[in-house]
């Protein structure tokens, strides 16, 4: 109930603080008799981790993961699968100075409210670190799926408003910030590069799609298959906003235009993003969602104490002038638990 | 698990199709002591129903509820909370020429699917006349924000292409599109009516702010206070989108302009829409959503019959040109049992 | 959470006071599919139902049961099946005497320190009213069960120190205490009547057996089989305690003797009840409960009212002088609910 | 929902084998403040671990547990709390002649069932190894408890048919059985010595009570006191009946001597067990649990394999010949986690 747990049958309950002894999750509920390929995983791992690019931040995590439990011989073997990674190149000491104060834009001020002590080390529990188990956890999940003939990918689209034109996905993982559109990559990378060097930060819009994915996925009313992944977009640090298909676009569409005709061999265009009613349709899912720019800059903010006075304040430290190209990995790997979860519930649909 | 369960603390369980006996609810965990207002409740439902304007739909049904339990001489007693709604204005044989086809646009494939078997009439359960039931349940939440000094508001903001510029809230339910802007009611309600002549349908954009929610309430990692409501928005039938704060626009904003700076009279800004990683910072939450234009339109359309046979089909019946204003109450609704739920579960945060 | 909820997958939800309008449920997670008979429903019910012999309670409440949504036109639709019981033959004037003070042996006092409030009448709440629906759920899920070739009976095997030797268990509906011997039945019946005359109550114990539930039920850890029905049998009122297979008999075992052997044609004895490490092994699951004495009698007992002054009570209305005969569909219920979900969540095991 | 978790606001999830990596949990929902004292978890994990007496285990595994999260400088921060124990002193070996076949007493057929693969080393997940990670998180609920001034305490009350009669609960830990009654402790050590010499072992029961739980803990209906401590008693491996108060003798008591009258200075006797209608009462909460023999014992047992062959087995390795005494401070823990919850949950009943 506390937030740290996500998913009924496929459920994964991550935990750690980005400068303490280490992070982890529990998935429970992976269905014996997957193959596992931990390689996978931490191929995931290694495109979410720091120090991966010129464009991200310099910390240097090697993020190496240890499963703790759930397989053997190499097989899942229905109980709850944990997994471990130990934290190493952390500057807690980077902290010392904010250890008082609110920093802008971040979790600081709502953590102290509610709990009354905050881990003020690198944000705690609220740091973006805790998406490492997300990915990992999301790893697993891609390869139940996987079995199933259902793949899913993101990309960015717009990045410090530079925009993706045309897409070629084979590319994604080409260019360094995981543009849709190569063409476009450059350009991204200088609007990055312009803003860090203005002590500054950008955001941008990822796009994600799922291929292959039944129609009958999703449960009705409150536990629409979007309303899943929506919960599990915004549950992602930085994230502001979700569509889905034609999304915002549709307010202004009319009915005769927003509905995609249904002919023998299938839908006839997409605006539903595959999910009419809340239950897939069988065309791929597809959704966006917007990315705010980096809160953590190293210029002056201005913001309070716990005591409430006036502070200036300089978030120094190793921080990423976009996020968007790392949360890329973590964008799919919510998806994936998202589709895990309802691909099992969706057997108990019938007699 | 199945999707008809909203919540944990303030947990609501909904029943019933549209063409079926009745609709209905259950409130598990409405706390002991509230001197509940019957007539708040239906002053909401009637908000929302049918027939109560030129641009919704003609159907007419009272939506008269009966409250079945949980309180006793006007007080909640702390236990199960159920309320009833029968079904009356039901014109079932209007959907006869449906009963092998499915509507573009709407559940119909997906349930078919998922389940062998659905339906349809008016929908069946994935009909927006479930909604009914989220009001209802919607208008016990408020009156235990209302204890707290939590208030909130719904308005259109966008229809048919007509935005609202000058936001005048005290105006909202002086319209029967629900503008925040009156001035362009007459605008939107003109949007609806030349699309309808048309025998289209149009969509638009709600907002809706909380007002007094106390910081700390959300929980952290999976359940932040904005992915709950993302949750809880896209649950609405029709809707498409969800965006908090700066939203989407937030992805091309510079993280100087984007974050709020802090003073000791409070936030300066509220691009974050009231919550920052994923609990409320004590400002006003704002979130805006997209809804898609009305999918059943009375001009034909292609699809095909549980044969995989295309079809020509034209959905008669009494719908609503345009669905927002009557989502105004139930965008309000969702809000606050979220909002409930998060306050009930905040209770458990500290010693 | 509050506790008016029971399952995961095949999850009921229960609403109504004894003295209130209606008593209910929701059931969400019944698969698509089920020729629902609903003269078995209310067969169940009148199994339960008070007024059906001369050691039951005189009240007459017909309890006939209406089903407001979850199927069509026979067969289940996959969606939120609820079913409704108006109440009828209510004498609350009754209880007006007991409206400040606490009834022995009744949940009155902790309801009071819990809500502050109670429902008097009858209990509210508390009642074993609510039982009816825990019934009627009980009865679609045993149709779930009977589709996959599992069947299950509960019997009285003791009752006023009165205990079943041979057991019949086709005549355990033929004699009015349900007995499972009934040869000893009128010794059971002569025990209430005895103990009514004399103004008090007796208890008794019953079991209950499941048979054909196929191997592999039940989840690991801390969802067992057997902890799922033990929380099941707790959780109806009286009911003191639950044992499986040898019980606490097997507390004085030897491990040889304790331990069922394998042989190539099954299990050659039943000590486990069905259950090893939590999970079915596909021999009958057996396991009895105690029911305390009902707490109604009409003698005088010392209690307090709310404000802590002694006083003394005597309980009038209209009381059965013993519970277990009534109680038997209530334990195969309960039963019957847990093996459904178990089953439909079984589903999700492997891949 | 696969097992691994337990409870709702205070909720624990485990994982490990008994032969794999490690065993661990993780707790979500441990309210901020509590300076928690880690000698005291590893004082529970102690009075568990295998190798502490002449009547345990020769296995000698020192548990010692790492905290990895939600605590930082010694006080808990309201994240989740993670706790580790890496495995050591494993015989991996000695399960090796186990491999293929079920041994009688023992989950492995029903894991076989359920999953098609099994962890054959020590039973993996089925191993009473898990309990060690229920200590751990119990001695964490412990600590809340205690803040509220709940104390709990568990003792043997029979072991291998010898039976405490005079209480001195100051002396159960001074004594390797924990009997409540050290006069009889000698004649328990002496009849688990006998059934180990003859390659056999014992069974007995445990009570358990707790002091200081105020009234009004536990949910209605479903979620009674009573069920969830059923729950998690029957949760535990090896035990096979609860009892609360009277037990088992209530069925044969009258409900005039069964109830307990209520007076100014509060309840004049305990049959209810501290529990009415699922709700405390402000009395001691007192139940017993009985505990079936060891299952694996180094004499001849009949069997088969995976194959269905007739297979004689001997199940040598390191048993516990009573698992009694080191169960007690298992059933505290699960007491523990439970009266957590319902604390937690308490708090949302009212306004």
């Amino acid at each position: 109930m506390s937030g740290n747990t996500f998913g009924h049958l496929f459920r994964v309950t991550t935990f750690g603080e980005s400068h303490g002894v280490a992070i982890g999750c529990v998935i429970d509920g992976v269905p014996a008799g997957i193959r596992l390929d931990t390689a996978q995983i931490q191929h995931d791992l290694d495109r979410r981790r720091p120090g991966q690019s010129k464009v991200s931040t310099m910390r240097n995590e090697s993020d190496s993961v240890e499963i703790l439990s759930g397989v053997m011989a190499g097989v899942t073997t229905g109980t709850a699968l944990a997994m471990l990674i130990r934290n190493s190149d952390q500057h807690s000491s980077d902290y010392e100075n904010l250890s008082h104060c609110f920093r802008p834009g971040h979790a600081d001020y709502g953590y102290f409210k509610k709990y009354g002590i905050r881990d003020y080390r690198g944000g705690g529990r609220s740091s973006g670190r805790e998406t490492a188990m997300r990915v990992a956890a999301g790893a697993v999940a891609k390869q139940l799926l996987a079995f199933y003939g259902i793949s899913l990918q993101a990309y960015s689209i717009r990045i410090g408003g530079v925009s993706a034109k045309n897409f070629d996905l084979s590319q994604v993982e080409s260019n360094i910030v995981r543009s849709a559109d190569p063409e476009v990559a450059d350009a991204m990378i200088a609007a990055i590069r312009t803003a860090q060097s203005e002590l500054d930060s950008v955001g941008g819009i990822i796009e994600c799609r799922a291929d292959g994915v039944p129609a009958g996925l999703g449960e009705v009313v409150f536990d629409k298959l979007d309303a899943l992944i929506a919960h599990a977009m915004l549950s992602i640090g930085g994230i502001k906003g979700v569509e889905f298909g034609a999304g915002f676009a549709a307010a202004d569409l009319r009915g005769k235009n927003n509905n995609d005709p249904i002919t023998p061999g299938g839908f006839s265009s997409n605006n539903a993003g595959g999910i009419l009613g809340g239950i897939s349709t069988g065309q791929p899912i597809v959704f966006r969602v917007a990315m705010k720019p980096t809160s953590s800059i190293a210029q002056e903010q201005q913001t309070i104490d716990e005591n409430g006075n006036a502070v200036t304040l300089c978030v120094h430290g190793r921080h990423d002038p976009c996020l968007v190209p790392r949360a890329v990995p973590v964008v799919e790997a919510m998806t994936a638990l998202v589709l895990a979860d309802m691909l099992l519930q969706n057997r108990a649909s019938r007699l």
